[in-house]
C-alpha cells in the first residue's frame, strides 16, 4: 500500500481556504456574474488545441467567467513559474498532453500552488497581470476565440474504466431483464466496473453517427439469426468522471485513506449507449460495441480543491445492506466521500433547433445519492496491484436517483416500472410512456438529429456557485 | 467504410516473394542456425529500452539470429531511408514510442520496402553493412548486450482488446459453467470481445505479484459475505496478439476486405487470469480486476509479411453452424484468413529451477483452430464505427485445440470434462486431475514462483521455420 499522509480528506476545515471565499471577486469581470459556472472559486483545467492562434499547440486553459486563462502563455511571461506548471512551447500535439499530464502527476501540494497562484492573479491582490496590457493580451483569450480557432480536447485519458456505482441505476436495469433479482448478490459489496475504451471518447460538442451493429433475433423466431443495421434504441448515460492525477506502480495498490490524493478532479461523461447492440454482445464478457463509438466528456476538469465545500457523508447504507470490506472503508470515506452535485439532462431535437425552441430539461438529479464513492472505486480498482495512470479516466456509471425525474438515462426514463416501490411495481420492460418533445414529436430513445445537453454545477449556502459547464453531443444518422 | 485496395489478401502467391526463399542466408551466421527462430526470412521487430548503450532511448530492434539490428542506427549510417523508418535520436521515451508508431501505421507498401531493405543487408546482397566494421559495431548488437544494458518493452499499445475467438475454449469453460448450455447463442454470429486494460500490459520477463481480491461467499453460506485475500485459482491463458498498424478514424469502419492492411503482426499474449477473482465480479459487466494486474505480451511483433507461407483456410464451419453475416465474410478470408502457428505453453516451478530442471510442456497446440480470424475481429471491433489506433493490441481469447494436450488454460487443463466427445462427458467444474511436476509437486492452478513460458512457431515444407520467441512471467507471492 502506499502510504503517504498526504490525501485531501478531511484535511483542516474540510480542505476550504481563502481560495474558497465567496467574497472574492475577478478583475475579469464576467467572472462576477453570479450565474456563470466559471467564478474565481472554480478554476478548473481544460485542454485546448489551438490551430490559429499565436502561439499553436495544445494548451492548458482554466476558464475564468466568460474568458479562458492560457497557463503556458503565464509561464512564457514569468507570472507562473515553471515547476508549478511544466509548460509546453511547441506546437506540437504529443508535447501539450505531456505537459498537462505532467501538472496532473504533480501532488495535491502542486496542484494547491497552482490555484493559489491564479486566484492572487486573478482577484488582483499580485496586480502583476491585471496591470499589465500586454501581458493581458497574450494571456487572457475570449471565449470566442477560443471557439473559434480552437478545439477542446477531451482530457485524452490513456486509459478509461466505466462504473455501475448507482444503485437506483443498477435496480432499474437490474428489474427491467430481471423482475425477482434486480440487483446482482456481488453488487453490495463490489464496486462493479468494467474497461472501457479510451479512443472513442471525444469531447463535448463532438457530433457521432448512430452506431450500426448487430442485434438479437426475434424473440418469435431465434433460429431466424441476428438483426444487422442501425441501432434502434439510442440512448445517453448520465455519468461523472473522475480525472486520475498522480499514478501508482503496477503492483502497488492505493489505499482508501491515499485514495483521494490520485484524484485531480471531475467532470461530466455521457456514455452514449446502443441498447439493442448491448443487449445482444454483453453475455458473457460485458459492453463492447454498445460503448465504443463515443463517449462524450465536459472539458473542464473542475478539481477536487474547488469542490471542498460540496462535500457530503457517503451513502448511507441502511442496517440491512452488508458493511463495506475494510478495504473499502475509512472514516474519511463515510464523513465526506460523497459530492453534493446537481446533474441536469437537456434534449433538443433537430426540430427544436429549426424553430429556435430551447432544449427541454429530462432530468435532475444530484451526484449525492451514489451506492459507493470515488475513493471506493480508486482503492477497489487497484486492490489487485492494477496501475492508474496520470489522466486516467474514472465514469461513474449511469447517475439515478430515487425518484423518476432523476434517473439518468432514457431507457430509465421513459420505463413504467418503480422498483423502490412498495410493494415493488415492475412491469415488463417493454411497457414504456414516451417523453413528448415541444415540438409534439415524441422520444423513447434518441432520434437522429437529436442534442443531448449534461448539465452540473454545485451550490450551497455561504459559498459561490460553481459549475462543470456542459457535455453536449449530437446524433448522427447512420452511415450506411 | 474505407476503400483501399492495398489488402494483404490474398496477393499475387498469397504473399509469398524472394524474402521467404528458404535458401536465402545471412552472413549474421547465427540466423542460419536452423533451429533459430529469427532466420533471414522473419524479421520481426521488437521496441527496446536502452539504459547504458551510446544510443539511449527507445529503439525499434529486428532480432536476427542471436543478434539485433537496431533500426535507429540503420538510419544514423544512412543505410535506411528515413521515409522508410522515421528513426529517433533522442534520448527520450516518448519520442521513441512516437516513431515506432509512425512506423506501424504507415501502409503495408512501406512495410515491404522495410522489409525488403532488411533482406538485401542482410543477405549482403547490398554489402554496405557486411563490409563495414564501423556500420556494424553501431548497427548490430549482440543479444547478452540487449539483455544486460536494455529491456524490452511490450508495444504499449495505446488500447487493448481481449476476444473469445476459440469455440473449443468457450466449450470448456461454458462447459464448467453451463454443462446444458456451454455456447451462449451469440457465439457464432459475433467475435465475442471486451476492453481490456492497456497500462498493465507487460513485456515478457515481468514478474508479477498474485493479485488480492474478493471472492464469492462460500456456497454453504452465502450470507456470509465474501472472501478476501490472495488469489487461490492463479491462471494463464494462451493467446495470440495482434497489433494494429493503420488505424482508422471514428466513425468509419473497416471492411473485412481491408481488414488485414490494418494489421502490422502478431505476437504472444498470456492473459493471466485470477479465476476466483472473476467468478465473483463478472457480472453484469464482464472481467475485470480478474485481468488488469498483468498481461504479458511476446517482445517480437512478427510481421504478416513473414506470416504469408503460414496462411490457411479460415475455420471450416460445419454445415449446421450459422453463416457469418456478410460484413464478416470475404472469399479471401474462407480461403486464406487462419494462420498455422504452432504453440506451446511450458511451466517451471521455483522448485525445478532451483534445481536446475528444465521446464515442463503443458500444451502444444495450434492457432489454426480459431473460430474466428482477425481479420474478422477487426471488422467487427470498427463495424459500429469504433476506432483504432497505430499500436493497438487485439488479443485472440485463449487458444484450445479439439484435444484435451491442446488447451490453453489450466482451468481448461486439470478439468476432466470432455465437451467433443460423443455423448458429451460433461463433469462439473469442480472435479480436477493435478498436473504432477517432475518434482512431484502438483498443480490445478499456478503456485507462487511459478514461470509459464509461451512459444509459437511456424513451420511448413519447403519454407524456414520461423518463430515468435517466448512470453514468460513468473507468479510473485502476494504482497499482503
Amino acid at each position: 500500500m502506499t502510504t503517504r499522509g498526504n490525501t485531501n480528506l478531511p484535511g483542516p476545515n474540510g480542505g476550504i481556504d481563502e481560495t474558497h471565499d465567496p467574497n472574492l471577486r475577478s478583475w475579469v469581470e464576467s467572472a462576477n456574474d453570479p450565474t456563470t459556472d466559471f467564478p474565481i472559486q472554480n478554476l478548473p483545467l481544460a485542454l485546448c488545441g489551438m490551430t490559429n492562434i499565436s502561439s499553436q499547440g495544445v494548451h492548458a486553459l482554466v476558464p475564468i467567467g466568460d474568458s479562458f486563462l492560457d497557463l503556458d502563455q503565464l509561464v512564457v511571461c514569468k507570472l507562473l513559474d515553471k515547476r508549478i506548471y511544466p509548460a509546453c512551447h511547441f506546437s506540437d500535439f504529443d508535447d501539450g498532453i505531456r505537459a498537462f499530464r505532467q501538472l496532473l502527476s504533480q501532488d495535491s501540494f502542486g496542484w494547491s500552488a497552482l490555484r493559489r497562484r491564479l486566484s492572487e492573479l486573478l482577484t488582483g491582490r499580485d496586480p502583476a497581470l491585471r496591470d499589465n496590457a500586454e501581458f493581458r493580451e497574450s494571456c487572457l483569450i475570449a471565449r470566442d476565440v477560443v471557439e473559434a480557432d480552437g478545439y477542446f480536447e477531451s482530457p485524452e485519458p490513456p486509459n478509461y474504466t466505466d462504473f455501475y456505482a448507482s444503485i437506483h441505476h443498477a435496480t432499474n436495469v437490474g428489474s427491467m431483464f430481471r423482475p425477482d433479482n434486480a440487483l446482482l448478490p456481488n453488487y453490495k459489496h463490489i464496486p462493479i466496473g468494467y474497461h472501457g475504451r479510451a479512443s472513442s471518447i471525444v469531447p463535448s460538442g463532438t457530433s457521432f453517427h448512430r452506431p450500426v451493429g448487430q442485434t438479437s433475433p426475434p424473440d418469435s423466431d431465434p433460429s431466424a439469426g441476428p438483426g444487422f443495421g442501425p441501432c434502434k434504441l439510442m440512448d445517453y448515460e448520465l455519468e461523472m468522471g473522475c480525472v486520475i492525477g498522480r499514478g501508482n506502480a503496477l503492483g502497488s495498490p492505493v489505499s482508501i485513506a491515499d485514495a483521494e490524493s490520485h484524484i485531480f478532479g471531475l467532470c461530466i461523461v455521457n456514455d452514449c449507449s446502443a441498447r439493442d447492440l448491448q443487449q445482444w454482445e454483453y453475455v458473457p464478457l460485458g459492453p463492447f460495441l454498445a460503448k465504443n463509438f463515443a463517449t462524450t466528456v465536459s472539458p473542464y476538469i473542475v478539481t477536487m480543491e474547488a469542490l471542498a465545500p460540496f462535500r457530503i457523508p457517503a451513502y448511507e447504507r441502511p442496517a440491512s445492506d452488508p458493511r463495506p470490506l475494510p478495504y473499502l472503508t475509512s472514516e474519511a470515506n463515510t464523513a465526506r466521500g460523497g459530492f453534493d452535485i446537481t446533474l441536469e439532462v437537456h434534449l433538443q431535437s433537430a426540430e427544436m433547433a429549426k424553430r429556435s425552441m430551447a432544449p427541454v430539461r429530462l432530468s435532475k438529479g444530484n451526484f449525492r445519492h451514489m451506492y459507493w464513492t470515488f475513493a471506493q472505486m480508486v482503492a477497489h480498482h487497484t486492490v489487485n496491484g492494477c496501475n492508474l495512470q496520470p489522466g486516467d479516466l474514472l465514469a461513474s456509471g449511469t447517475i439515478s436517483g430515487p425518484t423518476r425525474d432523476s434517473r439518468g438515462s432514457m431507457i430509465e426514463l421513459t420505463w413504467d416500472g418503480d422498483p423502490f416501490a412498495n410493494p415493488p411495481k415492475l412491469v415488463p420492460g417493454t411497457q414504456r410512456t414516451p417523453i413528448e418533445l415541444p415540438t409534439g414529436e415524441k422520444r423513447t430513445f434518441l432520434g437522429d438529429g437529436d442534442t443531448v445537453i449534461m448539465k452540473a454545477y454545485c451550490e450551497r449556502e455561504g459559498f459561490r456557485r460553481i459549475g462543470f459547464g456542459e457535455c453536449r453531443g449530437t446524433v448522427l444518422p447512420a452511415r450506411v
